[in-house]
């Protein structure tokens, strides 16, 4: 099965083809089809900070085959070369330059906008990072201590900086009241921007229990502001924008390999990418099944083109390195 | 100018008679309209701790005039004792059964429901005081502190205990990821129950400075568990079906005085009360003019039948003690 013929059949069943059900051959030649792949890293390569079976070896087997490699997360609370440092020690070869994070283009966008004032950050230590590598000031990050009882002695007196330009908003274990206080009276001013790392709901760690994500806390802050912010992860193309403009892929010949339908898969439909959904993380194929009956007009765009349970599936289609 | 002339005067302006622009004779014949008042507290009789100008004063001759008075508040931090001994100490003259609160319509809620199971509170400590008050158990207010510095380790070893059957959100100080995560991971069983005290969300404090309410809290909740609460508080009508099924008040011979359109307006509204906005709280004339241009069908139902600036501005129309 050729990719023409591999689209054709997918447009039929309006996508989701299920590589496990293809022969050995058919896969090849649809591996043919690209020379780029770019992995999310959560619920595709690792969960926190466990590799997923076999993931490293599938990267770099793929990566052998001659198959150019990124990392491409919505994770902000590293930097990218705190998560570069954690795929290399999980043995995935891997260099800085070939991870991007949402954090980082957060900075990237505030830096090509020759921003010159600060940024009050509610999200972790990954933010500032990305800030300071590309110049820029943030005020400090982590816990807002509310002094005295009361919450409106609070919001009356407490300190708020002239030149804060921007808020930037990102997974955050220390959120609390007070930061978010902090962030509405900021985003009373219009003239201040509000910047988001992603917009993920939350994430699984077991049967019934998640933890929230950015998403959670963005809409806090919408909900006090009623703005929206300029979200600058997956699924905005901006995230890999640097990639198509150095001509280091071609959306046509480019994989993107994910665990979330309304981040990464749409993601690679708005950059033009085909796409690969691993059952490993956050949505699963039921998601996908809903997806295809939604009559809403753009759920298709979160259906990926093809379904594998987990990374490592691919393992056994790729040629043997003696082979 | 009588009632009737009044709202005929009304509907041609939509509504929103600026009361300082009438006769004293209008103002009196539209007092003997109702017999009864139910006040908001906070922004139409006190803001925070202190009491809003002249307020006790009006209340107090509006009440010697012989309407009765009911303090109907969606603040939830106190018991409606508590709400009580406040009011009191400003000097407002009323009495324990004349006080209500969310917080408490939440308590009745699940007790004319026969909830026998446990309600984990994230909100303080009007709540807690509430629920206990109609001998309904709850897992302890306050703090939740993360063990370790990983989220998901924390998510997967957090205890959950299997007899809670609701969560209570309302305003909470002590907002946090922890417990974010622990009332997702409940409101996964879709036979808990989602109820929240109201959904204000947020209160001025100063020029460009304001406090969160319980919506924004709401707001998180619903983004991660995509449900929707049960929200007790105004502009349920519920929060005063009781005084209406005991036959305290007439909902044609009622008036409504608040400073929030979306709550106590709405709510207004929804009982079939005359409404008073005052301008000394959340919601302003331009708002009012918003609601009045828009082109909802239901923005109407929160514009205001009166508005005056402040409590106290009624003062002069009242008949002196010794008139």
């Amino acid at each position: 099965m050729n990719l023409a013929f591999c689209r054709t059949v997918q447009q039929q069943k309006k996508g989701c083809c299920k590589l496990l059900t293809l022969n050995k051959y058919s896969v090849q030649q649809w591996l043919k089809s690209f020379d780029a792949i770019i992995y999310d890293a959560d619920g595709v390569l690792w969960r926190t900070d466990k590799e997923l079976e076999g993931a490293s070896a599938t990267f770099n087997a793929l990566r052998a085959m001659g198959k150019r490699a990124y990392i491409c997360t919505n994770n902000s609370t590293k930097s990218h070369l705190g998560i570069c440092k954690k795929a290399q020690d999980m043995g995935i070869l891997i260099e800085e330059h070939e991870v991007l994070t949402s954090a980082q283009a957060l900075a990237r966008f505030l830096a090509e906008k020759k921003f010159k004032k600060k940024v009050y950050i509610m999200g972790e230590e990954g933010i500032g990072a990305e800030l300071r590598a590309v110049g820029i000031e943030h005020l400090p990050i982590g816990k807002e201590v509310m002094f005295g009882p009361d919450m409106y002695e609070y919001a009356k007196a407490m300190p708020l900086d002239k030149d804060v330009g921007a808020i930037a908003v990102g997974e955050d274990r220390d959120f609390s009241v007070p930061k978010l206080t902090k962030v509405a009276c900021y985003l009373t001013d219009p003239s201040v921007m509000f910047l988001a790392t992603n917009r993920d709901i939350a994430f699984p760690v077991a049967k019934g229990r998640y933890v929230p994500g950015a998403g959670v806390l963005v809409a806090t802050v919408k909900a006090i502001t009623k703005r929206a912010p300029m979200t600058c992860g997956k699924p905005n193309p901006y995230m890999c924008n640097q990639l198509l403009r150095e001509g280091n892929i071609k959306p046509e010949r480019t994989l993107m390999v994910g665990d979330t339908v309304y981040t990464d898969i749409q993601f690679g439909y708005n950059c033009g990418f085909q796409t690969l959904l691993v059952g490993s993380g956050v949505s699963t194929l039921d998601d996908v099944k809903k997806l295809q009956s939604s009559k809403q007009p753009r759920a298709y765009q979160q259906v990926p083109d093809l379904y594998v349970p987990k990374l490592s599936d691919l393992l056994k289609f790729l040629p043997s390195r003696n082979g």
